[in-house]
């Protein structure tokens, strides 16, 4: 641990000291029932606390990704290695490593999109003639644009409330903007696209000060509590060695409800 | 997926209809800004929603748990599979794997010995003697009992700040009530052996009615966030291939400060 | 890395010097072209060269385990995570993650049932009651016996072919003969469960003189030959996040054919 | 799983029939003892059964990748999460999920900076003046040329090895020869940096027809084997939890021993 090993490090992160832990300069304990789970993911992931309306957006953005059924890749992976006998840790790793570029990389591949589209507009165009271009650019390299359109839902009330959460906070800046402005050239042209629910997340990131390449990371996290769920219920519920049909399964869960 | 798929099956978790996204009944998009992140944890994970104080000792228990510094083997295992040039995924998926009987295992494991030492006062004894019993039952099987001290936190903050936050919640039942008998009985025999953040949060987990099978789950969501932070950090900081060396490492992060 | 580095460790497998490296004491680049690839496994997992006919016999035992179609739970989460965009290895490892008790365990489970039947036997009884009294037991408990039967191979033409490499490298002893001990036994009872290619090698493997405990690996070292395959047929042939159907695919590759 | 399935699929490495288990058509119970692992894995990847030579030479390029001692990250990840208590599979795992762009990766990079390479050559450059001009291009993009050059092996026997096996087999072809072309480059230029042993099994590999991006998983099958080494050794001799230092640890297995 002397100044001669070659191998010496340092870590910006979290500094243990006896009796102390402290993330970014901020005691765990101290925070503990002082800030919300979403406050302490933004202050681990930007160094910084967030104002509490801020926090509020994070917990509102890690509630939005906390599970989405049974069908996504995550979810049948995480259950097919349950399946085997393998550890809780196993299982949830598994479908942890299914959140890439196809499930889940809307956010990046959407904030990325977002960033063109803003330096045509830091070049003196307007957000609606950039948003324009953007997409003609990616019809002529025969690419979609990430982050709009949904195979499900075509009006994803959590992207509403989403955008809701951000302009409470302050946080719904200028790639919010574009974000809207794209959807509003779809309508234009008489295809409407709507953002979902990813591509709001990837601009509302953005709009915070998240760098694209962990935006991945904000659905890895409650996404894995999805994954303990649905682990748990193929441990205790299913047969081992099933075979994990990925579209013949129903909900028989409790019915509808509400908050009031 | 007709009736006659054998492999047709039944999930309790998530509903999925068009614009609609229900978690054990509940609509995400009404949650989102309403409830923390603890609480849907909590829903996700035991079936219902709990009242503001309980989410707010769910964030508390995310909060302790978000990152341990560079030392843990979770730790150690996400930078070096980072290091190889992996997706994020892959390397917090690592991270992930480690979370097994002797790294988070405590926590199930203390709320184990807890449940045995609950057995006994269930038929009759005090809690103090069955203290007294259930750690005479460990020495004589040459076992530890899982929670109790630390290797560095010797008056881990963190324990008492959970505490107390169990308290305001109504949590504080009978296990962390017997975590504290066996804390006294240490104390008695003049070896103090406090009990730690990983104990106290079995305790309380189980108070909450969590399954022990799933307590490592309740460490997985939150130190993912803090893979996550030393994933990026590997790959923004540090070389490929680099040696990781697991304890020649020194914090250069941001002072000590506080919220107020 | 001096005497009183606390964490200093040694290792028994791999010597490294400037150009040389020798597993278990012989240098690779000798054995290269000298001896097979299952005589190498056999090198490195018990510390010895094995004879010519032994290595054989393990290069039987790898071939008999590369792949099992596009069923088993590893071959279908390892293609399930290549559907996400992940990496060969983070699609590999998920499929490797799959090896364990419910799912290559049978092997293991078999040879410690072997292994408890033996106890039997050198305590004084025939192979003939061992297997009876073991069989006896085992139904007392409500357990099945790992290694017998198997729902689609009736007469696992592998088990046969086995068992005639072990008898050529003097491998075929008391585990093997246990084994076909128990067979005898469902025989006689009138309901036939001929032992399964698992079954089969847990007790050639035993007869080798390997632990159960590493019997697994034996599976995940030809195993990741076949997820290879899958993983790469995945990424050429198939559309990302395709719904991975366990059981609806049917075989379109080459025409039944034969070695001579 | 009629043809009205719209997740229905076909795959064409291995079919299964009741007591019948062929790969790319053949049967694996006829392959058993006739044929060596290496021509096996070449038959899944390659789609065809090799002659023997080139089974050989499988085998040894198999044999080559085994193991190369506890530095790799392969090992040291799989060591580490082996350490928290996972199991075998898991441990594996995670140094499967190493094996990557910066570990291992230079096969698959070397066999595509020849191919580049070999590009000038179909245009009419010799071999020396293509050589020539590939390192010029890539010092022109302060990019390495992998596969050349070792931080500890000058000069690895397990490189000229490879290369008679490959001409045994008739497989030492124009990449092997671009490969050798670069080295005698970096000796004129009086600064001499060898093709190492990922970079000759690279070239090989490239003229036994396989594609780069599966040269990776050459390496995972044998080290495979290399990590349930390390993974049973650190289970068997190892303290949970332990500290796994990369560079602190010695040899003290069998001494050094030859075939013969």
């Amino acid at each position: 641990m002397t100044n001669d090993n070659p191998n010496a490090w340092t870590t910006a992160i979290t500094q243990i000291k006896p009796n102390e832990v402290r993330v970014r300069g901020y005691n765990i304990a101290e925070l503990m029932g002082q800030v919300s789970f979403g406050a302490m993911v933004y202050l681990i992931l930007r160094g910084e606390l967030p104002d509490d309306k801020t926090g509020k957006l994070m917990d509102g953005i890690l509630c939005a990704g906390i599970d989405h059924g049974a069908t996504p890749p995550s979810a049948l992976a995480a259950r097919t290695v349950a399946s085997t006998g393998a550890n809780l840790s196993a299982a949830v790793a598994s479908g942890i490593m299914c959140i890439n570029q196809h499930h889940g990389g809307a956010m990046e591949n959407c904030a990325k999109a977002l960033t063109l589209m803003l330096t045509k507009v830091d070049q003196g165009k307007s957000m609606s003639d950039a948003a324009v271009d953007l997409l003609d650019e990616f019809k002529a390299q025969k690419k979609r644009i990430a982050g709009f359109g949904h195979r499900i839902h075509k009006a994803d009330p959590r992207t509403a409330r989403l955008f809701e959460l951000a302009k409470e906070a302050g946080a719904f800046g200028r790639y919010c903007e574009a974000a809207q402005a794209i959807e509003q050239v779809f309508v234009d042209k008489g295809k409407p696209l709507p953002i979902n629910v990813d591509g709001a997340i990837g601009a509302v990131l953005a709009d915070l000060g998240f760098e694209p390449e962990i935006m991945n990371g904000l659905f890895m996290i409650p996404r894995a509590a999805g994954m303990i769920a649905h682990v748990r219920e193929e441990q205790t519920r299913m047969k081992p060695m099933r075979k994990v049909d990925p579209v013949a399964h129903t909900y028989d869960g409790p019915e509808p409800r509400s908050l009031k």
